[in-house]
């Protein structure tokens, strides 16, 4: 058995679920006969280059508790790109990261993160495959995105599409007071898939009400098309709810909502987007001259920890947990996945699978997953969703808001 | 005592209590032996002259709780305006409502709604004074502004500022993970009053962390200064976290917002508001260079029941009960209002006021609840808020979604 102090890092955007998978690591670590200390590096990869980390090792177990109803990264989080591990000109990143390893005995390093954080445990565990330090390296994933290759789902998506479908079971409340025609679409987060935007769909297994159409970046966008299906919708009632995923393409591959940010990049070179609502509010209002309203859900698709899903945050436990116990057994350079069951009674399993088939793919909405016509999905695939949103947490409220822990002063 | 039917309506925009105090409207009515069926007027007082309404004498207890945790207006609602009273080319509308009345021998009628819906209440209560048909006319307020005169608060207020607290608290966790400098700008609503930016600072008392920059309507916006505000933000820390009003104006009276939708208004001449946020955005990153970004928390701070205050919701259903109590003991042309006891601890009474004190005005964040610097909110205005957002409600969870009740097939 390998035995010495580890430590854990965050990395990438935020999530309702990233510190719940961050309290899982600790327990396992603290559980774990192989595991003397366990630390946190705080801001992802960058603390341990810039020496800022802190003991973990005697969190009591209400604050375990409060940190897994914390939303976003407590350690912070980072988008730092570590350089290519055969780019010699560059060692010196890996050199300081082993140094740091090696002088504090760090045998154990875990990183919870979405595709590009993947990126980052495939190339340091590659790097330090022929080093004379025996270390192990294991991902934890988190994305509200879902769309990491190798998991049936990942951490942090149940409590955002929990949040998502919420809302638009209240916002569908909302648009239905009114009698004039009116439409109001819903840009939902997913640059590239859309399983967020998919969740929008789950009211109506729940209480029959659902937004009358739904687009996802896994079909080709189409303005015209959109305006006559609009015309359908206008039909049957005169408040029309739309579902635009952010990421929405023309068949050409510019973005629905290039417009308002074309050319900002951030540094994974992913173009950054924010008007895909926008821009199909006003071609709405062009064409039919109506009351017509575009909601962003925004930034609390990723951190409403307050409606979270509390299997999600039982999987997140769950799976920081294995994490250690894998690495403990002999794991290196993998993520940590979840199986699930056959059959109609959801059970996950969880796994670690090669990084190398991880790292740097997208896994998309499948064709099975989304209506013929595209403008909305299939029961198969609210049967997928449904069982990641069930449960709510035990939330401790403080003067009438959620309490938090906050690991920083 | 006055015996025969009721009638109620909602009324303006949806809120997450309204439907609360519907509910206490019925159990009053139910309770009340003047009482003899109470009936629903779908989208206000249009249903009544297009004589679309329900009976909602026989809900069950486990429906009226439902109803209860119902977000936005389950009778529908309307923005119609009624003609002057004294207006005879117009008084066919009247005439048509008092046949309604009459036909159906309705005796009580109540209003719930905002500023716009006590102005329908004054119209109706002041035409009927002197015709030969003994009837009762109450408004019972609901708004989501808070800025209705009269009264220490308004039902609905609470659970937003309870929505907008515990983002804004999500908000502040999601912003501080990263450590490059960024600038987060979320809108509130708000046109013309600035009760509802103020609940940003909400999380300050709670958990120490608040926006750094809360600007109100009640102050003009001067953007030099701003820009200049954020620069002392800069100096304590990367990331900069403002709440503005969507209703800021510079001192000549324009919006900051207008740009985008300028010209457009509503059939009460409000003019429509949507850019605050984004021409923030703009101005800071064309100053600055950084990363900004702007969140509008948009139709959810009216209807995110799922996150109501419980404070609110009780009060929501007390103040709609005390409505029928009112008109029942003989009160016409009144709006049910608040009033805060003095002293520590929070307790409020409920009592009628003169509609014509109330319709048509505005009351406003007061002077000394805004810092001298116009930057944020006093301690005073604080413990004002507090008491409002207090306990959560019991929610019925079904599949994972908050169960709503509808009243509409």
């Amino acid at each position: 058995m390998l035995i010495g102090n580890a430590i854990v890092g965050q990395s990438g955007g935020p999530t309702a679920a990233i510190n719940a998978t961050l309290a899982g690591v600790i327990r396992g670590a603290v559980e774990s006969r192989a595991v003397n200390r366990i630390f946190g590096s705080f801001n992802g990869i960058e603390g341990i280059l810039n020496r800022r980390f802190i003991e973990l090792t005697h969190l009591s177990e209400e604050e375990l508790k409060l940190l897994e109803n914390t939303p976003a990264a407590a350690l912070g989080s980072c988008r730092m790109k570590l350089p290519r591990p055969d780019d010699q000109s560059r060692a010196d990143v890996y050199e300081k990261l082993l140094d740091f390893f090696r002088s504090n005995d760090i045998r154990y390093f875990f990183y919870i993160g979405g595709n590009d954080s993947m990126d980052t445990v495939a190339k340091l565990a590659a790097w330090l495959s022929d080093k004379d330090y025996e270390m192990r390296v294991i991902g934890v994933p988190k994305t509200i995105d879902n769309d990491v290759v190798g998991t049936d789902h990942t951490p942090g998506y149940g409590s955002a599409a929990k949040f998502i479908a919420t809302s638009m079971q209240e916002i569908l409340r909302d648009t239905a007071v009114y009698t004039i025609r009116a439409v109001t679409i819903v840009e939902i987060m997913g640059r590239d898939s859309g399983w967020l935007t998919a969740a929008a769909a789950l009211p109506k297994k729940v209480c029959g009400v659902a937004p009358d159409l739904i687009y996802l970046p896994e079909r080709p966008f189409e303005m015209e098309r959109f305006l006559t299906d609009l015309e359908k919708a206008f039909a049957v009632h005169p408040n029309v709810v739309v579902a635009v995923s952010e990421g929405l393409r023309s068949a050409d591959g510019t973005y629905i909502g290039e417009g308002a940010h074309s050319g900002r990049v951030d540094v994974f070179g992913h173009k950054y987007l924010a008007g895909t609502g926008r821009t199909l509010e006003m071609a709405v209002q062009s064409m039919y001259g109506c009351k017509v309203r575009s909601v962003e859900l925004n930034l609390l698709q990723r951190c409403a920890s307050h409606i979270a899903s509390a299997t999600d945050l039982r999987e997140a436990v769950s799976v920081g947990k294995a994490a250690v116990e894998a690495a403990v057994s002999g794991e290196t350079a993998k993520m940590m996945c979840f199986r699930r069951a056959p059959g109609r009674d959801y059970s996950v399993s969880i796994f670690p699978e090669d990084i190398s088939r991880i790292a740097n793919l997208i896994r998309s909405v499948p064709d099975e997953f989304i209506t013929p016509d595209g403008t909305n999905v299939t029961d198969e695939c609210i049967d997928y969703l449904l069982p990641l949103i069930q449960g709510e947490p035990d939330i401790v409220f403080e003067n009438g808001l959620p309490k938090h822990l906050s690991l920083r002063k």
